[in-house]
């Protein structure tokens, strides 16, 4: 097949032809269904035919959605998915990241914001426990990963989706915005003086909080902690030097969600 | 370089001869550093010129403890390393591993059981997340990845070295030894009717508890979930389906730990 559907969807593999389109490829049922399900301008599925029968019914209702259906073979599959293992289906789908203006109307009370996370799936994991946790967004800033990246959207697991996404944010921008919106900006930093045990720590994540991490090998620079409220380490108890990115964010990130929910538990019972 | 030791160290990038010899290759200065300061029998160390000026300490004390330095070409290390960006420094080292019942006898608090847990990168980070939440001990059961292979050494990022490791652990023997000696197992399982939020859950995590985490993909079956005290889901705000493996042991763990804490301090409190 040498459609010239298919030739636009490989283009989409490189970061340049995506930011030109501004679509990208959603791989694997899971995201597929996401992209259709929440609303994403999907334009294009290609599908093997094992996994057109596989996902019958999620198929039948893209197509009867009018959208272009195109069955391709293994080998088109694996080059468009660029993964070891993909799972046959693959949405072409107009980008789906939102200013941050409207995002912060909402009044969200928990976003991550990343500041240069360089790897995919880091990136990617972190945007799934953020919207497992309950947060109102996910900021991609500074020199962060394209959350368009097939490893980042494959890892998000369809969450991508699910929570609005702000992309190619400015990170002294960004963090000054989400504090005019009332939160409170908290780094992630495994050298911080204090930790999520400290219990004023864990007060003051009861408020609107924006957990900010960084980098995966370096974490957050000074100058970067600098601007945050707060910066607030995950203790460690045994001899690891740090946590790997995404279990620190995951810690922090169900930190704040319980804090905020016991406080909401505790006005109640006051009324 | 066609050195014997090179060869032999060129074979243990494959987990047959890594049984045989009961040795691994440990990529990487944090991984080289807490191979030979945690005891760890380190035979070999193969470093690039570039990594031999980089980590002149740590290489001149491998040297000055008698354990052969071989200089090798970048592309022989990335060979060896089987890694996209290796390092430059990796050791040759014996099996770590231990049996379960002295590091029982050592009466844990915090144990990680990892049940048919195949994605090595998966693995090593939950062993690097369990070392730094403190626990007692990580044991690899069943079709789990082998904790040597070079992926999940790289993950742990030197917590390999740092806790006793169980490998090659019958899932049902082990659960009964864990019991046993006084912990009660918990199934991580995003089914479950009651989630770590419950206050219930939360005492009970005060006590000894090994944590069962399932296969990434299709988490724990009902049989293996069966074998546990009980099953505990991490709670889901968001739209997400479920947590990816390592963020959720993440959750897990650290619940426990600060459980644990909190109770010790009540404790204290009484006396």
């Amino acid at each position: 097949m040498h459609s010239p559907r298919l030739k636009a969807a490989r283009r989409l593999t490189k970061r340049a032809f995506r930011q030109r389109e501004r679509a990208f490829l959603a791989e694997g049922p899971q995201a597929v269904a996401a992209a259709f399900h929440c609303g994403a301008q999907v334009s294009d599925l290609f599908v093997t035919v094992p996994a057109r029968s596989r996902h019958q019914d999620l198929v039948g209702q893209i197509a009867d959605a009018g959208i272009p259906v195109h069955v391709v073979s293994g080998e088109v599959m694996d080059e468009l998915a660029q993964t070891v293992t993909p799972q046959g289906l693959l949405a072409v789908c107009g980008f789906v990241d939102v200013p941050l203006a409207p995002v912060l109307g909402a009044r969200p009370g928990l976003v991550a914001l990343l500041a240069n996370v360089r790897d995919p799936g880091n990136a990617g994991t972190v945007l799934r426990t953020a919207d497992a946790a309950g947060a109102g967004a996910v900021v991609f800033a500074d020199a962060t990963v394209d959350p368009y990246n097939g490893k980042c959207v494959r890892a998000s697991a369809g969450s991508l989706f699910h929570l609005p996404v702000v992309a190619g944010a400015r990170l002294g921008e960004a963090v000054d915005a989400l504090r005019e919106a009332g939160l409170r900006v908290v780094a992630a930093d495994g050298r911080a003086g204090c930790s999520l045990d400290d219990p004023g720590v864990r007060d003051r994540l009861a408020q609107p909080t924006a957990w900010m991490f960084g980098n995966e090998a370096w974490g957050l620079p000074p100058e970067l902690i600098a601007l945050a409220d707060e910066p607030v380490a995950v203790p460690i108890y045994g001899q690891a030097e740090s946590l790997n990115l995404a279990a620190a964010a995951a810690v922090c990130l169900y930190a704040s969600a319980r804090a905020q929910r016991v406080q909401a538990i505790i006005r109640q019972d006051v009324i």
